[in-house]
């Protein structure tokens, strides 16, 4: 008997995750904010989404997936879910959080998907601030589970489904415990490290925003391009290793764990046939990003979720650290600038998250053992 | 009777220096590094270069210019000449000074042109490490003269000469003598400052490595795009506009002269129909940039001259200012990583030119006053 599932968010992303689950045999509610329902009115029309598996894929389904429910009542939507999954940008979690908050109960998991830099963290004071006092499992986890796109609203099609995926329950202790429960939907998840080392593990972080400011022009122009393919030409392809050298080194710092993001790289797409010796070829040769297009616009989440939620923290955190990130830095400031946004007062760094004021060793403390 | 000229260099510039000059009555001499000098050989054989005025500007010749000497002889190319232009990317200056040094007279003009920081200072110093006590005139101006480009080693085409530019003498206090030298031939050129004030005025420093940083990809993959007009797409205008304001802020901060690049640009070209009310709308609208086409190389002189010969002085000059430069040290740190080569080692700042030791005031009296 597989566990009932709610999806938060009304993207790619959480269509697929919501469509796959389905036709694998969970009952399914999907939920989005009411101010971007109308996206999910076609499905709601005909009871669910369709899935494409289009690299065939051994681990994805395809068909029809006539979910249970397809709302923006988000006490309807998780009231009887035993795994909460939230799919979208991190920029966005917040609204999710916050509606979620009072209708948590005893012995539901919430996982972000991904969570970027302190999700859960963010998640536990929201539910303190509500009064909440339930015990709800919270779980990070370092991406999306798929590669997902669609054609139109109700067909979504994945490209990749990422083995050995890595999530972290806050605390830490409680790792064993969440993956057990999530492995009823996704076997292949693996628990890791706490939520400050998921935080910092989204590949994501290094390929970006790199890519995007490299590219920047074209992306403003709307010009179409293969964004890894193309926009990861061997020099951008420097950029992104160097961002990647300055993580690691923010990581060894801090005495966290880390994984080179090529190794993750290889390890999600092996059945893909994602090869390569260096993280830039493995990017640029990934048959994964085969149809992976371009942005068409700067005010993208490539920049606007990566930067504030991913390299900022990881920034910052190679201050506490003595590390320097130069590389990320600069991509970070001409990010700011192209993007004409305020990134630095966005990002969710440990002083949104509270937890400015501790040790490194309060911290990992906080984030192991609660 | 115009003045003896000799010409260093044998690139686009220098070639249109040489023939316009011929033409317009001085006797001109034309040297290229020995090294570089077989691109000269097509011109040797039929005694000169063509130029062809494309956009009819009132103060630019025609024609075939019957160079009288072309030679990679430095003696003989700067013995009778009264007003010598180096016309090199900074980067290649150092050869042409230390060939010229021994052989440079009483008398004499050497003028750098684009100067970028410190060309004059550097020569003064090469003089003295080869003990010549000549009573050479050292000048520093701030750009290249035409906008040129050749269709072939013996046909160069100009599509902008630049009304109002600016020229320093090391001394300042030479200024004057200086520009009534250089008006028997280029009677537009205007006497400003002193030559540090001179190497923080390129407007090169301002566009070229933040346009190629947001276009790494595009010019890596050699794809053919109109640099400053698609290249200079809105977003990465801002870029440009933020490296400007952070030149504008250093100069201020240290007391020195500054003007901001879009009036510039605007003087230079308005001849040719420039216009903008922002430096973004001026430099992608600007007519004379019509058959401006990107690098097809990220080893090119927009990066490897123009950050370690204009955007590391400033950041320099910004911390001593105790300025903070953001977004030209971003583009910079880019920039390092894109060309994979160590610029700020290679950088002409206060220290390779030997003046990292006085303070701000000593500093402007040495250029001021000698």
């Amino acid at each position: 008997m597989k566990p009932n599932v709610a999806i938060l968010g009304g993207g790619n992303g959480a269509c697929a995750y919501a469509a796959d689950l389905k036709l694998k045999g969970s009952k399914v509610s999907l939920y989005e904010d009411p101010r971007f329902f109308s996206n999910l009115e076609e499905a709601v029309k005909i009871g669910g989404l369709y899935l494409e598996n289009r690299c065939g894929l051994p681990n994805v389904s395809e068909g029809f997936a006539n979910l249970d429910l397809i709302t923006d009542n988000i006490e309807e939507a998780i009231a009887d879910a035993e795994l909460i999954f939230v799919v979208v940008p991190a920029f966005g979690q917040e609204a999710f959080m916050k509606a979620a908050a009072p209708y948590l109960k005893d012995g539901q998991l919430i996982c972000f998907s991904p969570a970027n830099f302190g999700a859960s963290i963010r998640m536990s004071q929201i539910l303190e601030e509500v009064g909440n006092n339930s015990d709800v499992l919270l779980v990070d986890t370092e991406c999306m589970m798929y590669s997902g796109f669609k054609d139109d609203p109700t067909h979504v099609w994945v490209s990749g489904y990422k083995i050995g995926m890595k999530a972290a329950a806050l605390p830490a202790t409680r790792n064993k415990e969440a993956i057990e429960k999530i492995h009823n939907v996704y076997p292949e998840w693996e628990d890791w490290g706490n939520v400050i080392e998921i935080g910092l593990r989204n590949i994501n972080t290094v390929f970006h925003a790199p890519i995007c400011v490299c590219n920047a022009s074209l992306i403003e122009r709307a010009e179409e391009f293969l964004f890894y393919r193309e926009g990861g030409s061997p020099s951008v392809g420097r950029v992104v290793e160097a961002v990647e050298s300055e993580r690691i080194a923010v990581c060894n710092a801090l005495g966290l764990r880390s994984e080179p993001s090529l190794d993750v790289l290889l390890k999600w797409y092996a059945a893909s046939g994602c090869k390569g010796d260096t993280l830039a070829e493995a990017m640029s040769q990934n048959p994964v990003y085969e149809w992976d297009y371009g942005p068409t616009s700067l005010h993208h989440r490539f920049l606007t979720e990566d930067i504030p939620y991913g390299m900022i923290p990881l920034e910052q955190l190679g201050e506490v650290a003595g590390v320097k990130t130069p590389v990320t830095t600069a991509v970070i400031e001409l990010g700011i600038v192209l993007t004409n946004m305020d990134l630095r007062s966005q990002a969710r760094d440990l002083k949104a998250i509270g937890l400015d004021q501790l040790s490194k060793d309060e911290l990992v403390t906080y984030v192991e053992k609660g």
